[in-house]
């Protein structure tokens, strides 16, 4: 993409409204707009960070045996009347009438609509395990929303739920989700540690939050620094393996992991201060076992091998991309600006010419344009006629993993430079070399 | 993807309240499940194939210059007072209030955000042209919703929106998006016609209707038989030449074509018989060139060279991709179901073991499988206990464009057996020969 064709509106000053550190980022980057109270418009960088998260999000759904449906916004009332629901949800729920008078709402969750979808079909154990899920727009009518797209009204959510015949089974398909999520966090380039989290009034302890560290995190979090050396399963992890993926989740559960609300104070002082942590934290994902709560009063039941109805075992799995997206920038930034992960950058390299207009420059810009973009890469190319200064400020903002820097004198020398985001590291390196580096997906 | 593992939800019965055939096999193929009036759920294999016009269509607004944002369901009234809209739209437009008695709607497009979106960051003639598109859900409060997915209440819809100094620009903007267009649906398989539309109080001759030919469209079209010999612009159309693109535009647009709406009996019969298409048609993307119309009462307005103030001309261009793929199935049926193009195929290839159980079938199907897969083919393996006659009627019914059939009687002769669904044509091939010719994307 050419930075002179592109929708890329930076602001040059901190928005007031902003108070905290990925919201004015990702104002002042142009990712997002405003466009009412907790709704926000997401602009071409922004879609395209959002595009990416969605897609690991997804690919780790699917190898853990998840299948995608896409449920719509609007539902009627009656399936939450009919769970007990409707009521009790008060008034985060955004209610609305039809012009029939009607009443339906806009979906702040999914389990009922999901379990209607299940018994309308599924009869017997044998078409279990079953878990579905949704990458769809939520509505949560919060008194104050804040933070950006960290807590709006309406916002992305993928949420998953899993049905199977027993405990058993709703385990195991929990444990799954589990190592799903470690992977999907952590091929963000995210450090996420499981916690245990309240389970409310249904009890029981299959409920985890994953948490991120990240020095502005919302919350406080505590836990043991085995997780930090703990290795995330590889792709080959076998799924369809109970034993192995109950092994992971054990692994990963073990230690004392506790958020501010779950803490408690002489476990943790019995540990020694060496192996604790102690650090700021934001929830990027929550995972939740709820047994037969809708699939009793909705009738959701399958056959079991004793021939006789179960009411099926569910759990619920949430991911909140556009949340998930403010929580990597907490995680990943440096005074001048965004610091993309590799894996979930808007485009992998800011191309920048330092003097657009001179035919050497011009030339050897468009050359690695082109053969870079042939090599599979996403290449930003700032071909506008800004000044330097601006546009070394513009790619840090951004954030893109690396810069590759077209300059006069370089060129005569048959060289550009490259610059690390990350570690701020430049190197001055043949053209040729530069094409190798990139030329190949790393 | 195994059969034995997909949700894949196959009716036996025609559905009764399903009144045409795209509705009838979309519920029978278990790719859409009712959730309310104008509501529906897309299951798997629905998903699948609205991902795959989805990309199609972003693949063809990003090469015609458009860019991917993302804007909010939720709307707020004040926009639309602004432009004039709220009181206008009458009963179609859902109103929402939130809890604070705040007036907002579910957006039936998208007009006044974008409009919004422009005002705020784009002051000068220098940044145009700019064109800004969205795949998102809509939401039209239609009295009577009905034919499925084809007319629902909330549906998906791409809408892209044009801003450019002044009519030349708007003018060769809208000449883009044509011809992304024709592009479009021929990519899908379809036979799209751009017809004449009705500007309404706007006037001016540029608005266009992309009708599909189906026999079972729901409106009769007119138009002259050159349509049907019209080369679609190919891969390489350079969306930068104005002129060029002016000139494709000019020879889809000249020949005598109309909808009943617009149809013009004197005109129509002075054409020779031989020369007359008389059919039904089904429209599935509409472009408006609407100038000024939001630009001026929302005060959207750039720098031109002449250092004044002038308002933008705006253009906006849809496409439903929910309704769409109705309207491929309409277009591309038979009597025992869908004949999917190979485009948009939820599967490229329905692998059938006649005999699972049977070690040698298993063994040549798992093969195929695994071979085909790493090859980049998506396969439906179906590897369920169902009798032939029952596998071979669901291949048919979700209409994947290959079935390659494994029975104990061929594969002891080292075959496999080719069906092409839409042909029906069937072929006994060595297994290698099956492979060669599905081992690499045609």
């Amino acid at each position: 993409m050419r930075l002179s064709r592109f929708f890329l509106p930076i602001l040059k000053e901190n928005p007031r409204e902003a108070e905290i550190v990925s919201h004015r980022l990702m104002l002042r980057a142009g990712m997002i707009r405003q466009q009412g109270q907790g709704s926000f418009s997401w602009l071409p960088l922004g879609k395209r960070v959002l595009d990416k998260v969605n897609r690991i999000i997804r690919e780790e759904q699917d190898r853990a045996g998840a299948q995608e449906i896409l449920m719509p916004t609007i539902q009627s009332a009656d399936l939450w009347i009919e769970s007990g629901r409707y009521e009790d949800y008060g008034k985060e729920m955004l209610r609305i009438t039809d012009r029939h008078e009607r009443n339906m709402l806009y979906g702040p969750t999914n389990e009922e609509m999901v379990t209607d979808i299940f018994r309308s079909y599924v009869r017997s154990y044998k078409d279990l395990p079953l878990n579905l899920y949704h990458i769809q727009w939520k509505y949560r009518d919060e008194v104050r929303p804040r933070f950006g797209v960290m807590r709006s009204r309406e916002f992305l959510m993928k949420d998953a739920y899993s049905f199977d015949l027993d405990f058993d089974g709703a385990k195991a398909a929990y444990n799954r989700m589990f190592v799903a999520y470690l992977r999907t966090f952590a091929r963000m380039g995210l450090q996420a540690i499981p916690m245990r989290a309240d389970t409310g009034p249904i009890g029981g302890d299959l409920s985890h939050e994953f948490i991120i560290l990240a020095s502005t995190g919302e919350s406080e979090v505590f836990c043991r620094k085995d997780f930090l050396e703990f290795e995330v399963p590889g792709a080959d992890v076998d799924f369809g393996d109970d034993a192995q993926i109950a092994d992971i989740v054990a692994t990963w559960t073990t230690p004392y992991a506790a958020t501010d609300e779950m803490h408690d104070e002489a476990a943790w002082d019995a540990i020694a201060e060496d192996d604790k942590v102690s650090a700021r934290g934001i929830e990027v994902g929550h995972i939740f076992h709820f047994g037969t709560k809708y699939s009793e009063p909705m009738k959701a039941s399958v056959t079991g091998p004793d021939g006789k109805e179960h009411f099926v075992s569910m759990g619920s799995y949430g991911i909140g991309p556009s949340r998930l997206l403010a929580a990597i920038i907490e995680a990943s930034h440096d005074e001048n600006g965004i610091v993309w992960p590799e894996s979930v950058a808007p485009f992998d390299i800011a191309l920048i010419n330092m003097k657009v207009g001179d035919e050497a420059c011009d030339s050897v810009c468009e050359e690695l344009y082109d053969k870079l973009r042939a090599a599979g890469r996403d290449v930003l190319y700032d071909d506008t006629d800004q000044r330097a200064g601006g546009k070394f400020a513009t790619a840090d903002l951004i954030g893109l993993p690396w810069q590759v820097i077209v300059g006069p004198r370089g060129v005569a020398a048959g060289e550009v430079e490259v610059k690390n985001r990350k570690s701020g590291e430049r190197q001055s390196v043949a053209i040729a070399e530069a094409l190798a580096r990139f030329g190949t997906r790393q």
